[in-house]
């Protein structure tokens, strides 16, 4: 890092004056430890999980929509494929635990934990041993993807239903009253909303969760996409890939990771930050300042997929740009 | 754009969870009157222009380094040269007014109004003619730019010492006192700034612009490379092109532009929030949002290069997205 700052200075351009393209390539110097990163080999990595609490009517859409964006995404039609040939990533589909069975299809990864969590109103979404899985399968897919090559990972999410255990791991681990974490997600009205958080305010008073252990969040009142989302980013911190995280589903992911693995955090790189109000507090929580607010909230690693360019692009200054000496071009007076 | 928008809701996505990527595609749909905009020719345009105020000790940086950044420029070692190869740019690069000749370069465009602007605390920073010749420079790289094949245009700057003119033009136009709308450009310190600001006042006093009257503005506080980025925006929107507009400077061509012709603002998109405070004022009079903030304070068009990549992606969603039906995926319910 320090290496890579020496040369910020040296390049043709007043002191800092990139801003946030001259901070984000130090960090990822020190996550690399090379002082000038090239990111050729990019990903984002989609995350599928179903969630039993839609049967509280939290969504606005019905549980069957997973599959059938999962469908989407393998076929390149959904904004993230969009998004991803538009930044040069692949896109990486895993089924974590989808609630009907997809039909096996070229280039979905199947690491399907359970079909769909529990209801996290009435039970724990999830068993702690199936929240160590739903990790550990995060971390195959990237530890797979390092394989075929990667320089830079983006997180994604898909789960009709997810933005109600994110606002819960949200409100679990800042200790926010759910009221100030919980959003529309893909739309409810006034009444869907007050129910939602109704339902987080009955989870959180039934489960308890532990804010201090990770894994007791993630199988109380989490998800088995959130849960790959966090091996995801675990994985990539312990083999040095900087890891651009996605809105508030990735977050939370983020956060779970967080709790796990404290140093995972400097690996982390915030893409943009959502509409979702809890993304806010989990943004905070982790101390992650966002590179782009566009007033997104759809999800898929969307965010995180634009972020990723950006942070190629910080690197690329880093790495190609002439010196003041290389270029003769005189220094501040 | 009533198609554009059509569009945007059958895309496999809820309803406006693109946030600001719909509305600048739909935007761009009206400024090119094509209901789904291909964004495929894309060039930055860095005008480069002296200024006789940086006899007062206004810059961190002497005049000699605006012909050095030119060759980096045409060298392609510059930030905006990384940038633009990193979203498929050209970059175009005019002299429009630098206070020393440039030998002939292949790739520079050779405009030239005057050797630098005349010292503007003292007298006006050029005639009104020369005003008028400024803008039509940047008329006529633009339309030579659409002979080469254009789909949508940043714009950038060089010059030491422009910061302050756009200071100048910022408080003339809004009304505010230089002293709110005066930032410390490359890096000057606290007495370089309050010198800085105290040469606007004199500026404002002896010259006393017309705040209605663009070209007055331009002549007596403002800059040729200035003049040509108005002038590149005017032509720009006359035929059609979708204009990316950089920071500080840019933004004080596109005032000036917009006081020409009022409806020029709205084929404008602001690429980003620059760090100088006066960026801020001529936003908010422009009425523009800018896409980014990420503490850029460089110029060369670098902040409008990373929006154009925005502008193209959020044009890609709406072109290449499934549709609801064409995908089967269920809708809202």
């Amino acid at each position: 890092m320090a290496r890579a700052r020496a040369r910020q200075d040296e390049l043709t351009k007043p002191r800092g004056s990139l801003g946030r393209l001259e901070e984000i390539a130090i960090q990822v110097a020190g996550i690399t430890g090379r002082d000038r990163p090239c990111l050729r080999h990019k990903a984002v990595i989609v995350m599928a999980g179903d969630h039993g609490v839609v049967a509280e009517g939290v969504s606005a859409y019905p549980s069957e929509v997973t599959p059938q964006m999962v469908l989407n995404f393998l076929r390149g039609g959904a904004a993230i494929n969009v998004l991803a040939r538009h930044v040069g990533a692949r896109v990486v589909v895993v089924d974590v635990g989808v609630a009907s069975d997809i039909p096996p299809q070229p280039g979905l990864v199947v690491k399907k934990v359970a079909h769909g969590t529990a209801n996290l109103r009435r039970e724990p979404a999830m068993s702690r041993e199936q929240a160590v899985e739903a990790i550990e399968a995060g971390i195959e897919v990237l530890e797979q993807e390092i394989e075929r090559g990667l320089d830079i990972v983006a997180t994604g999410d898909m789960g009709i239903g997810n933005t109600t255990p994110s606002a819960a791991i949200a409100a679990a681990v800042t200790g926010l009253p759910p009221s100030l974490v919980t959003g529309r997600g893909t739309g409810v009205d006034d009444r869907g909303l007050a129910l939602k958080i109704q339902v987080i305010e009955d989870a959180l008073a039934r489960h308890r969760p532990d804010p201090k252990d990770g894994l007791d969040v993630l199988a109380k009142v989490g998800g088995f996409e959130i849960g790959g989302i966090a091996g995801v980013i675990l994985a990539a911190a312990a083999h040095r890939v900087p890891v651009v995280v996605d809105g508030f589903i990735s977050t939370a992911g983020a956060a779970v990771a967080a709790l796990l693995a404290p140093q995972a955090r400097r690996y982390m790189i915030s893409g943009h930050k959502s509409v979702e109000v809890g993304h806010r507090a989990l943004l905070s929580f982790l101390q992650l300042e966002p590179l782009m607010d566009l007033d997104l909230r759809l999800g898929e690693g969307t965010g995180a997929c634009l972020g990723l360019s950006l942070v190629e692009a910080a690197c690329k200054i880093l790495d190609e740009m002439a010196t003041f000496s290389s270029a003769g071009v005189s220094r501040e007076a």
